[in-house]
């Protein structure tokens, strides 16, 4: 079995990747970029494709749901969360670094942290955080702003520790294959999909709300996208609680289809997140549903309900 | 098959009751209120009740609801909904009319008439357009205000017709029976409901017309009811278009049952109305609802959709 | 200060019109019908009419209803709620009454009392409580089911009292007047309107709750109406918490006003209910108004809010 | 007067502030990253920033994003959107073409066009494509993949034009500013908010929307973001059409502000796109707001309305 995960080795999305329980004992196959691992996946030239769809340090990830919008279907099978932390690594203490690489958004996110402790280091800026790595190993940089993943894998030992300006930040990498039936539920689910809406923009996104909130079901994202099919058309990317396979969720997603230009199905998978499940609203959950379909089948078979 | 119908012979009730299919050949037994006919049916010593429900001239409507809403339940089978048109009944020619009785609903009905064309005549009330039709036909008034049907069975001749204020007056009757299995989908059907809520109001009344409107399904008919369990508690009466087995239906059905404090369902009959049925909103037609499951199977079997 | 009030004397309407604080020192004049109270408002004949217009037992308030939201405008301006009560009125014992008489809805509402106490009483109509009661001190019937001030106001001994079959029946009357500022605002009061809407009814209905709800108000009454207009536009009464003073009034006024084919305003005026005030959704209450308005004028001044 | 923007010199951001009309004339300041220029800005150390917001080809938008949701307040005061366009530069014909340079983002939106046209050409990662165009220039690489405007700027000869793979994309930059009031409202305005909610996302998300859509209010733009503050609470990035101006705006915006955690404006300001603005709903317009406004006055005068 192969993954395909975006390159170089030694970054964020292959340390996220080493927890996917899908991924253990298959090989891990670097690509340069997003289009191409989802391109692979659709060959099937590989099993599977990883690549970080959130949040992101180290790319846009802009692509990869553009990839999952457009294109011949994938669906998501799992994700990873990974908590971004970074490290100053180097092989000279703080006092002796004249010079520091990062990717920008790394930079970014460390500017505090850098004005405050290497006031007059030069910053340089660097394609990724394993491509900084890579260029402190060989002397061309003193030090460098990464995971302390992939200072682990350059060899480069660690001045600071989380150094980030703010704590709390994340990458969401998910996991992705050609269309099949999802994972089992595993009780904490989510359900990604995109929906496309002509026309009337508020009125429109009210609607798919309202087919999502009546069941009981919650968004933990949603992002509007270009379509690029001209004026007046727009997708939204949603990130569903729940399962494909929840009465709840197939009578959403059925809702869905009916008042939507397009919905594309992207997958149910297990949630990555400390978060406990969000429970549903009174009246709104798994035995509520087998109660009120019961009621119906003894009105419709005549009885006084 | 007897049918109990609100008495007594020879009122607007009798002549709807004429015009009711499933009352072909039955027996027809006037009993003298609401309460004691659908008593009777609840009892199983008539086969079906026939009562006014909306906007009668003859007696209160609020009577048939509430025994719809609470009590042992029963359906509602069928609906007649007859025109009301006002007669002045009398054997002397207008300029010898001194008195003219009716029921002071009917009254009120032609109060224009009666200003105009009889300033002089001195009014009484009666306690139905059929008793007052009677007594003229004793000799006690010179003239009655009822409906052509009332003065014929009374053997009344008519000196005006259609004198009521207004035109397109309707009063529309029920044919009620014990729980049973609906008539057959008919294309144009009225689906009754009564259902119940706690607190506030508005909110959870969106929330029923919500699980309403997201199926295409609409309202011909709302009123909210005291139910008598003390404050905060609210009944709503609903005439919604379709039938208990379209799929639209079903599925609003089940969501107001998860819903609702309780959901009471009436009956599902054909609709007596000149109106073509209404199409549902775009999206929301039976081949919609079709497709929309036929794609929800194929997602859930692992299709790409 | 003249109120004409539905007659005759010594029925429910007069009970409740001593108890409305505005009718204090006023000269009250019975009118036989609704409609001719209503008109002698609005011809200004007298100062204020006071009539019934919900679950009343002695006539229709559909009558009322239909008034208001026809015809020249007219405005609520306070409202009396009594609780119902039935009483057995009889110079003779039980053992002794032979015949009852009274109004057909009376005699629907305590129907378990006399089939458990009087089982062989023969059961008279009459055309009010009042009159019932008239015809009984005039020996026609042993007895009459009325309110208990009606059996004082006739001179009737009472025989049984809270004979009705279920308690917490209650009639609510209106002191109606030609269009004026309301009064002050009291802390709990009702403001009623009718609305006119076109065409779809659950998507405008749900439109115009919808009005209500963000604004934190709330319905204690509503009733669809037929306009007479033609097939295709509906008219609801709506009873609202609130006042036209209040900030959260004015603005749901607003938005009705452009959604709806029309909007009659009936009057704000103090509740006449042991409810206390129904408390505004969190975020709603006045001072939240009062601030969301002054962080307008300062986002508009240009301040950073 | 200052403009700091994106740089390097020679970007699409210095080609896109060419067309703001509030920078003519202004001195344009070239600053390495967003916070940085968005912090000159807080600091009064220029006048205003420009950075791109959406879209873009040079680097993340959620750092603009971000910028403006957290921090020291900003707005923005005008917006450019520029079509992206790709060139294929160099000195060299196609043919005699072995590598070629270019920021990652350009380089996944022409990956049809080297396939085809330069399938044998060794593709290498830039920082940015002005940097690309520069390493081409001094003779690093032979061609490079960037704007036209980046090319000229490098003293490149143009190979082939418009070689992205698909047309019709779009960046958006905006000119952000210190708190102030708004430009005057051109007819054709976006109003960009950041809304904060707590808990229950679709729920909560709905209520937002509906503040909008019943004042007639239409989005171009919707986001989630990650707040940062823990879970539970959710961040929305909206772009509105109106004004804050505008009676339809203010009242939502004081909607709003009622029912959420947070509210942060971010500037009204015109919309630079072919698009028409989009007419409000019927009913829904200027003067229905006007004629809404003095109905209300009059009934609160005691008119009949």
């Amino acid at each position: 079995m192969e993954f395909a995960y975006l390159g170089p080795r030694g970054t964020f999305t292959e340390a996220a990747l080493r927890r996917l329980p899908a991924a253990k004992g298959a090989a891990a196959v670097p690509l340069p970029s997003i289009p191409e691992i989802l391109d692979a996946v659709r060959r099937g030239e590989v099993d599977a494709g990883f690549v970080p769809i959130e949040n992101s340090q180290e790319g846009t990830v802009t692509l990869t749901v553009d990839e999952l919008v457009g294109g011949d279907p994938l669906v998501i099978a799992g994700e990873v969360v990974l908590p971004v932390t970074f490290v100053l690594a180097s092989a000279k203490a703080p006092a002796a670094i004249a010079t520091v690489a990062s990717h920008p958004h790394a930079i970014a996110q460390v500017r505090g942290f850098l004005r405050r402790e290497l006031p007059n280091a030069v910053v340089h800026q660097a394609l990724s955080t394993a491509q900084a790595a890579q260029r402190v190993a060989d002397g061309e940089f003193d030090a460098c702003v990464c995971a302390p993943f992939t200072a682990e894998a350059a060899g480069l030992p660690v001045q600071a520790f989380d150094i980030g300006d703010s704590s709390g930040a994340e990458t969401r990498f998910v996991h992705v294959v050609r269309p099949t039936a999802p994972p089992e539920p595993s009780g904490n689910d989510i359900t990604s999909l995109v929906v496309s809406i002509d026309h009337d923009r508020v009125g429109a996104l009210l609607a798919v709300l309202t087919e999502l909130a009546i069941r009981g079901i919650n968004l933990t994202r949603i992002e509007s996208r270009p379509t690029g099919e001209g004026l007046g058309r727009y997708a939204f990317f949603l990130d569903c609680t729940g399962h494909l396979a929840d009465p709840r969720m197939g009578e959403a997603l059925t809702g869905l289809r009916r008042i939507c230009a397009d919905v594309r199905y992207l997958g149910s998978y297990p949630r990555d997140h400390s978060d406990r499940p969000v429970p549903p609203p009174a009246g709104l959950g798994d035995t509520d549903f087998a109660d009120a379909a019961a009621w119906l089948d003894r009105l419709r078979g005549g009885g006084a309900a």
